[in-house]
């Protein structure tokens, strides 16, 4: 959260409620997985940034419960998160080199294969909103005249787009908090600082910068249901630096890993491989990203008593920055869990990795 | 070009050159490969399309004539094609609901995996100068105080950076033409005959839309030069319908297939399952879409004589729309050939796929 970051787009907290049953009165069951940023979260904040992860997931939950598709509990989660000051989405975003917010924030059906973003959006409160609007009415069919719906619009369009389709705007000043605008002010401090210091040759333009980076396709997150192709069904978000997840496409090449039989040596591999040490990154001295990984067989074990024959959940995580908060939680569960995991003393950030987990046996949904 | 279009991003007209020599003083040979896009030409206006690949085509030659880079000469082939009235590029542009002219534009670079891309970006005649920029920029490496420079911008945002960074600002309305004009007023009359034959139940609402479709990583282009673990360098292009092209990542996942042995096998492979069939648009009655690719052995074959060891190139170009516009020229031609390809007679645009190709024997490059 501290990191001096060159834009304000929002990183999008994404979450993922594994929950298949085509029919919403059976959809009982599910399990959700939420971050609240892959960064750096200090101590003295710890207690609110896991609060915002307890509660999205309990969000979720709630959705699943009241027979909410998992798409709607992902949203639900996410505006709980959004509208938590300490996480770099929505409100208390870090704001650009202009001073403004601009959000980003996607979300994909790992069903239909859906999927609806925006970037750069200024003054609406809850970008997940409109991101999960364009993804219900992309599954509505065409437009008027044959036309093909939007599935991404950045900008002023965006932000006319959501509010001619009821989302209600929210004035930018409204956006901004006091930890958000004395980081900004820190930040600019630094950067002048280092333009002082410059030589004077290559003087950095002080322009706006609109950038859409989280929201960018198969960089940000990534869902997609087992098929006759994959057996497992796997849903991923990232966080970090946009420009790293971008030309990594980390979401995506961490699913597609997921059908490995070793979840937790496929994601090791893929963050070392494709990630730290990717020949798309290869002059940047530190690659710096988190990753939640959800994955569901889609066949029950058959050497297990019928009692037992609940999805078994596979959920990891994996950052190279400083530390990556986590929750998670199943239907069945009282409360969430929540977690901040570092990575371990004398490492180097950007560099290294950590990588933790766990697995949850769902109750099965049919009882 | 006629056909309805649900908003003005401007398709990129990629182009590529293959162009690996290290050293700016040998890379004298090459070989470009362009398109007008996949979509609908007219016989009317064949002559024009043809023209604006032509000249294309010569642009980027001159420049690896002089010992221009490959992004050097795709930047001046792109420029010349967003100049032509006759493309949805630059000048000429589709225009968006609100009757505004906003581009997309996004290049790559092979051999350093570099990307640069703007989206919905509005008042700059030549879009891919912006994207080239932000490419170079980044391969300066970071801004001051250690920020990251950013590869994709959109918006607002972008032309601001753009102006910031000596790319002089250019009126939307000198960008509109008499036939962009024609064209979005008889679309505007269809959408709204189309909505009056509604039951009135479902208004479609007509706001601004920002779509920064085509400029998304992976989509639009790829280029990757051969490596320890490519046997080929590849570039590839698309064109068409900026959802399609996205949720599929068409151009990534053709420039993937490029590395089996029979390039022609794997395109027809690539466009009948990744993209007419693929599981990402299965609910889409047609598919639109056309891409270019170049592909370039990295090993010399060694049972040629050494006077015939320059590169051999394979050029192809697919598509599902109705026709589409090819240019290809290598260094040692003295003129560029031009072609407008179109799905056989009887067959359904969208479901049907056209292929074809070619093969070029460049000269040794250190003759």
């Amino acid at each position: 959260m501290e990191r001096l970051q060159n834009s304000a787009e929002a990183q999008q907290y994404t979450l993922y409620a594994d929950n298949s049953c085509p029919n919403k009165q059976e959809s009982t069951g599910g399990f959700v997985l939420v971050h609240a940023g892959a960064g750096y979260h200090s101590e003295s904040k710890a207690k609110e940034y896991k609060l915002a992860c307890k509660r999205a997931c309990q969000q979720a939950v709630d959705q699943l419960k009241a027979g909410g598709l998992a798409v709607e509990a992902v949203a639900a989660a996410l505006v709980e998160l959004e509208d938590s000051p300490f996480t770099n989405a929505g409100m208390g975003s870090n704001l650009n080199l202009s001073g403004e917010i601009e959000c980003d924030a996607s979300i994909m059906d790992g069903k239909s294969l859906h999927y609806g973003a925006v970037g750069a959006i200024s003054g609406i409160k809850n970008p997940v909103l409109v991101a999960n609007r364009l993804l219900s009415e992309a599954q509505k069919g065409k437009l008027s005249a044959g036309r093909i719906p939007p599935c991404f619009l950045v900008g002023r369009g965006a932000r006319d787009w959501a509010i001619s389709h009821g989302v209600p705007p929210c004035p930018s000043e409204k956006m901004a908090t006091k930890f958000s605008l004395s980081a900004y002010k820190r930040n600019k401090r630094k950067m002048e600082v280092a333009e002082k210091i410059d030589t004077g040759l290559h003087r950095t333009k002080k322009s706006r910068q609109s950038s859409g980076n989280a929201a960018h396709y198969g960089c940000g997150c990534w869902a997609e249901n087992a098929c006759n192709m994959n057996t497992y069904s796997t849903a991923v978000s990232t966080s970090g630096c946009g420009e790293h997840l971008i030309r990594t496409m980390l979401a995506r090449e961490c699913s597609a890993t997921m059908q490995s039989e070793d979840a937790h040596q496929a994601l090791l591999e893929a963050m070392q491989n494709k990630f730290i040490s990717s020949p798309f990154l290869a002059n940047e001295d530190r690659v710096l990203g988190g990753v939640i990984v959800l994955r569901c067989c889609r066949f029950p074990e058959p050497q297990l008593s019928p009692n037992d024959r609940g999805p078994l959940v596979e959920f990891l995580w994996s950052h190279t920055t400083e530390s990556m908060c986590v929750g998670y939680m199943s239907v069945q569960d009282s409360k969430a869990k929540t977690h901040i995991s570092r990575l371990p003393p004398g490492t180097v950030p950007g560099r290294s990795l950590a990588i933790e987990g766990g697995v949850c046996r769902l109750k099965s949904m049919v009882d």
